[in-house]
C-alpha cells in the first residue's frame, strides 16, 4: 500500500510542465485530476464491455448493464444508502440539485412557507431555489455568517413552522467550512422541514454516511472526486423519491407507453430517462476504489495537514487576506483568499505563469462576494495528490504578486 | 485512406470473443462501438488536458474550455448549423427533447392547439409531448403509417392551422424509414407551426443538413456515432433558443446573481448548466473526425448495399417478416423483423449463444408495436465497421432459430 504522500504519482497529468515550469494543480475544488487506474478502468470498459445498459440480452448489453449497475452498488456503499433504489445518477450536482428542485421543490411548498438557505450557496443551490419560491409563491431567505464564516448567532431561529426546506453546502466551495450539519438537520426536521444537501466539496474530501447524516437528500459530482465529467448522484429518501413525478422523460423510465398515457417505471430508474452515461459511471466506480485506497479518513486529515502547514504561513505575508475561517480543521482543503489591491484575476495569471493552476473569480457564488463584499477572490484548493512542495512553490509566488504588480511592499 | 471494408480493423471490442464465438456486434442502433483513435483522444485528453471548462484562467483550465469549444465548433460544421450560439451540448437526444419540451413546447402551445408526431416515434419523442400536451391542454395527435412503414395517404394534412408543434424521428429506430422530412417541414412552416427533428438515427449514418433541412430544433446522441455515453446535442434556430426561458439553473449558464434574482448567460452557455462533460465533447469532436475520414455519403451508401445484400436473404427464410419497407434504400441500416411462433428474447438469446449481439424488445416505442400488433420485435443494426461475414453468421443462425426451438419446419 503507498503512502498518501505517494498518490501523487498515480497521476499522469502532474508530470505535465507549461511554459518550462512542472504543472502545480491547486484547483482541485473545480475538478479533480484523474489518476491512470481510473482511465484505465474507462479503457477497459470502451474496449471490452460497451453497450447500451438495460437494453438487450446479448453479452454487451448484459456487461454494460452489469458495470453501469455496480457502479450505483459501489456509490450506495460508499455514502452508506439504506438500498439501491435511493441512488439515481445524474450528470452532476447541478442536475440533481435541479431534479430536487423541479420534482420536489415546485410540488411541496406554496404561498406563505419558506425556503431556507445560507447565504454562502454555490449558484447550482440557490437560483435553482429562487425558480421554486418564484414558481410558487413561497419566500426565498437567507441565514448569514460572520467574518470567520461561521452561522451568525441565532441564525439556525430562521428555521420555523414556515419552514419547508433548508438547503445548504455540506462544505463551502469558497470557505471550506463545514456548517453544523447535524444541528440544521435535526432543527429542520423538529419543524417538519426537508434538508437538501449540497454534497459537492464534501463527497471528495471525507467519510459520508448519508444515514447518520439523516438528509432528505443529498448531491455530488463525480468530477471532483477523480471521475470523468458527465457522471453525478442524486440520493434521496426512498418515501421522498417515490413521491415525486419524473423529471426528464423517455427510454428506460417508463413502464407502459400508450398513444395518449404512460406509466413509468420503478426507482431508481424512474429519474434516468435516456440512455445513462455508463462509462462516467464506470469511472465514479474506479474513483471511489481509488479513493478509499486510501481511505477517505486519511485523505480528510492529510488534507488538513496540508493546510495547516500552508495556512499560518500565507497569513504571514503583507497585504493577504484569508476569506473564512483560518482555523485548518475548517478549511477542508479550500482557501479563498486575496492580495489586497490585485486582481484575483492577476493573482491567477501570475501563478499561472509559474505553472501553478489556482482559480480566481466568484466561484459561483456571487452573493456571499456581496455579503463579503468582495466580488471576486483567488482560490486554492487540494486533494490526495497534492504535495507540500507544491504548496511551497505556490507560496514563494504569493511572495511576488505585489511586487510583480507594481507595488513596493 | 483505409477502405471502409476495413473500419472495422479501428474498434478493439470486435476482437472480443464470447462463448469461444467472434463477438458480432448488430446493435448500432442502441449503441455505436468505439474506434480506438476517439479512445486514445479521450486518454489524452483526460491526462494531458483535464481542466474544467469556462472556469479559470490557467493552463488547464484554458485547455479544456478550448477542447469543449472546438468541439462545439466541430459540431456546427458536422451539420452545418449557422452558428456556434445554435449548438447546445446535452447529455444525449433525450435530454435535448426535454429541453424543447420544457422551455419551448410548455410556453409555446395552449389549449385549442395541437402538438402532431408520428406513430413510430422513439418514447423520448412522445412521452415529452404527452407531458406538454397535458400540462398546457392542447392535443396530441398522431399521423399513422401504411404496411411498408410509410405515411398513410392524407396525414400530412392533419398538419393544419391549430397545429403549433410537428415532431418525428428523422428517421425511425424501428422501421429505419426516413420520413418525408422537406416535405413535412415546408407543411409545418406553411402553418406557422416549428418542427422538432428526432435525428439520433439518422445523423451516425447520414450527411446532415440543419439549414437545407430547415428543421427549427434537431437533437443527436454521441454514443450511437462512435462517441461516449454522456454526450448529446440540441441544435435551434438562434431567435427560439433566444426567446426560451433557461433549462437548468447553476453555474455557467448564469450572468449575475443577487440574492432574490438572477439574469441569465448568453447563448449557448444558458442552457448548459454546470460542470460540462468536456470528457465527452472529446470524444465526440474524436467521432466526427473518424466519421468524416470516410465521409457521410460513404457510410450511407455502405450501409445501403449491406442491406441490399441481407435483406433479400432474410425475406427467402420462411417464417421471418421484417417490420415496414423491404426496400434496401429506405431501411438506412435498421432492420426489426419477427421470427413467427418465436418470441424476440428467444431469438436474441439463441443468436447471443453464437456471439451475435441484436436487440429485442419494444425499442422504446411501444405505440407503434401497439399500431403493428407486434408488441415486440428483434432488431438488426448495422454501422460502418459491419462486415458481410458478420451478417452471414447472422443468416446462418436465423435459418435454425425455429428448429432451435422445436418447431419442424
Amino acid at each position: 500500500m503507498k503512502p498518501i504522500t505517494e498518490a501523487y504519482k498515480d497521476f499522469p497529468i502532474l508530470n505535465k510542465t507549461h511554459n518550462g515550469n512542472r504543472v502545480i494543480y491547486l484547483d482541485s475544488g473545480a475538478t479533480a485530476q484523474i489518476p491512470q487506474v481510473v482511465v484505465d478502468r474507462l479503457v477497459e470498459h470502451m474496449t471490452q464491455h460497451n453497450g447500451n445498459p438495460h437494453r438487450g440480452s446479448h453479452v454487451l448489453a448484459v456487461e454494460a448493464s452489469e458495470a453501469y449497475e455496480n457502479a450505483r452498488d459501489r456509490v450506495v456503499e460508499f455514502i452508506n444508502a439504506r438500498e439501491r433504489e435511493e441512488v439515481i445518477f445524474t450528470r452532476n450536482s447541478t442536475e440533481s440539485m435541479n431534479l430536487v428542485a423541479h420534482c420536489y421543490g415546485v410540488n411541496n411548498v406554496q404561498e406563505g412557507d419558506k425556503i431556507l438557505i445560507t447565504v454562502a450557496e454555490h449558484h447550482a443551490n440557490l437560483v435553482t431555489w429562487q425558480y421554486v419560491a418564484n414558481k410558487t409563491g413561497a419566500t426565498l431567505e437567507y441565514m448569514y455568517l460572520d467574518e470567520t464564516g461561521h452561522l451568525k448567532d441565532g441564525e439556525i431561529n430562521k428555521i420555523d413552522e414556515h419552514t419547508k426546506i433548508v438547503a445548504f453546502a455540506h462544505v463551502s466551495n469558497v470557505l471550506g467550512m463545514e456548517f453544523p450539519v447535524k444541528e440544521l438537520i435535526e432543527k429542520a426536521h423538529s419543524v417538519g422541514a426537508i434538508v437538501v444537501l449540497d454534497g459537492a466539496q464534501s463527497t471528495p474530501h471525507m467519510k459520508i454516511d448519508v444515514q447518520a447524516l439523516d438528509c432528505d437528500f443529498f448531491v455530488f459530482s463525480g468530477h471532483k472526486m477523480c471521475a470523468s465529467q458527465g457522471i453525478g448522484v442524486l440520493y434521496g429518501k426512498r418515501a421522498l423519491l417515490e413521491a415525486m413525478p419524473p423529471f426528464l422523460l423517455g427510454g428506460d423510465m417508463i413502464e407502459y407507453v400508450k398513444e395518449q398515457t404512460t406509466t413509468f417505471n420503478e426507482l431508481p430508474y424512474k429519474f434516468e430517462a435516456g440512455t445513462p452515461n455508463a462509462d462516467g459511471a464506470v469511472t465514479l466506480h474506479a474513483a471511489i476504489d481509488y479513493l478509499e485506497s486510501f481511505g477517505m479518513e486519511q485523505i480528510e486529515s492529510y488534507e488538513e495537514k496540508l493546510v495547516a502547514y500552508i495556512l499560518p504561513k500565507m497569513l504571514e505575508i503583507p497585504h493577504v487576506r484569508v476569506l473564512g475561517s483560518t482555523n485548518p480543521k475548517e478549511k477542508h482543503g479550500v482557501i479563498a483568499f486575496t492580495v489586497e489591491d490585485v486582481h484575483p484575476h492577476d493573482v491567477a495569471t501570475i501563478m499561472d505563469s509559474k505553472g501553478i493552476c489556482i482559480r480566481s473569480g466568484h466561484h459561483c457564488a456571487q452573493p456571499l462576494g456581496a455579503f463579503y463584499n468582495v466580488a471576486a477572490s483567488s482560490r486554492l484548493s487540494m486533494y490526495l495528490y497534492t504535495r507540500k512542495e507544491d504548496l511551497d512553490a505556490f507560496l514563494d509566488v504569493l511572495k511576488t504578486v505585489r511586487s510583480v504588480m507594481g507595488y513596493k511592499d
